[in-house]
């Protein structure tokens, strides 16, 4: 058996999976990304994970590795720190870290090269080949790239917000939209010649960190007019031009996308996803929902276990099949 | 004598002005915006500079009225804790408290309505009218607005240098200027599909406070390609914005331009400046360097004082005299 982990900016995953590539159990945690957790959070989402999953696998549990998925791969995490807690789960062999994005690749193809492209809160894109990041374009974070990302476009929302309440910017639905999620009121009122809702709005905003201003991002696909969908294929031009960076004229393999604000764009009106699907127009394109399966897959590839893909679909459908087991039957609390 | 003092960002102006307008001393301090400096440091910066201007005035001094402008006037700072200070420099009447903008339109002309736009590290503009903001266009922060402002120009320096190094933007002769002065140096090497220059520059740059990023707007002004060109033009577009949403059509008045980002823009190539400039087209515009004349208007007004063509202009001369002066003959150290 082998222990695979996906270590997320809002959640960990973890899998145990037999050499044939059968899930036999998983399990999640809370944020595992040590940048944005912190190093001991991170650690311990990992563990809770993996007790989770494990803790539905038959006895005895031998884990023979231990493969980790997380941004900024081995940069800041302690393989040992890791291999210490995970120890008391039966982990009997090494801890391998690996990036996100190479393990978000191969939740999608059973392939060894081609493209990825993730846009959650972050956005960034690489070209895989032999399973290894070959370039990288964008992912330089919140404050100097991450261009189409649920930041990116939660960030020009506030804008657009704040340019319309003062007027140098165009009325948007996106205001009442805004205001409503804040609890703010129009009242009218103005204070040394600024809208006292404006005002309100801006100590309101920057009591926030400025990467939750993600949170801001799904009213550009529901408001509905020409401000939000300016916003929409803004991000949507940003995502093709991340992409275009690292996919060649003759790239090979399959271009395999994740993250929520990624599948919005694509998910949105025809025209709106217009330059992003341009940019895909003669690949594969796989959509996955994270790097669980990849971890899986990296793992029992470091294990010595080819993985074709009469195997991936069995990671793929099996891992699928026990996260809904876990969901209509939740383990008792501790 | 009245005490006039403009307290900015970086630094603090005083002046002591008498009746006829007439300019009898002037001091500086390091900055006392309440919100960046923290309020003790502001209070100090207050009195350091008044303390400054007094030491200049000949015995015996005696101050009626001391005016303060301030960004965010009298939100956060309490009147009576600059008075107790300046006490002990000979004030024996009010602190009146005042906006910096307001005092920046006032250092540019006797009249008492108009416009004012004001692009250093942040950028806002305002209508005045009878003395009184009457409507003001952004002046959001770094983070929600300041468009046009030298933290939105370094900002989108910063951005146009990192996608140029990951390929998703154009060369740009931005990049060398920015590495050199971060001192960074291209290797050629690759990390995990990003060049290490690259990696080197994030992290230098994320060590910074994001409105430190002001410090590389010099280079957009330097490079001479078209991105940089791009970027001051829009800067010029976005401060065209932020005054036409105060300016009306039947707008009366002059428009006083101050802070060192809108006199670079207007003083870039003709046709970088052509938005800002056909905002401006009608207008009878004015620069100022400061609100240090203006705080001067203000008090004396206040202390009932009328400020006409004549007096106004004697304390603009004699204040730039008094500073010229200061610069030649400096005080004994303390």
């Amino acid at each position: 058996m082998i222990l695979a982990v996906d270590a997320g900016g809002t959640s960990t995953r973890a899998a145990v999976v037999d050499a044939s590539g059968r899930c036999l159990g998983c399990g999640t945690a809370g944020g595992g990304n040590p940048k944005s957790a912190g190093y001991d959070r991170a650690v311990s989402a990992v563990f809770t994970a993996a007790e989770t999953a494990v803790a539905r696998v038959p006895r005895p549990v031998t884990l023979s590795l231990a493969l980790v998925a997380m941004a900024g791969a081995g940069q800041t995490m302690s393989r040992r720190a890791i291999a210490e807690r995970l120890t008391e789960l039966g982990l009997r062999g090494e801890v391998k870290i690996e990036g996100d994005l190479l393990a978000m690749f191969h939740s999608g193809t059973d392939q060894q090269s081609g493209c990825v492209l993730v846009s959650g809160t972050g956005c960034v894109a690489a070209r895989i080949a032999d399973s290894r990041l070959e370039l990288v374009s964008d992912g330089a974070g919140w404050l100097l790239g991450d261009a189409g990302s649920g930041y990116w476009i939660g960030h020009a929302v506030a804008r657009a917000v704040v340019a319309s309440l003062d007027g140098r910017g165009p009325d948007t639905k996106l205001t009442a939209l805004m205001l409503e999620s804040l609890q703010l009121e129009r009242t009218g009122e103005r204070i040394h010649g600024r809208p006292q809702v404006l005002l309100d709005l801006i100590e309101a905003l920057y009591r926030l960190q400025p990467v939750e201003l993600a949170r801001f991002a799904p009213l550009a696909f529901e408001a509905g007019d020409s401000v939000a969908a300016g916003i929409v294929e803004s991000a949507a031009s940003a995502m093709a031009e991340t992409l275009g960076a690292v996919r060649g004229e003759e790239s090979e393999g399959p271009v395999v996308i994740g993250g929520s604000v990624a599948a919005a764009v694509l998910g949105a009106e025809p025209l709106l996803g217009a330059p992003l699907r341009a940019v895909l127009r003669d690949a594969e394109v796989i959509h996955v929902s994270d790097g669980l399966v990849g971890a899986a897959v990296l793992g029992l590839r470091r294990a010595g276990i080819p993985v074709d893909a009469i195997v991936f679909q069995r990671l793929h459908e099996s891992v699928a099949r026990s996260r809904e087991e876990k969901l209509k039957t939740p383990a008792a609390p501790a």
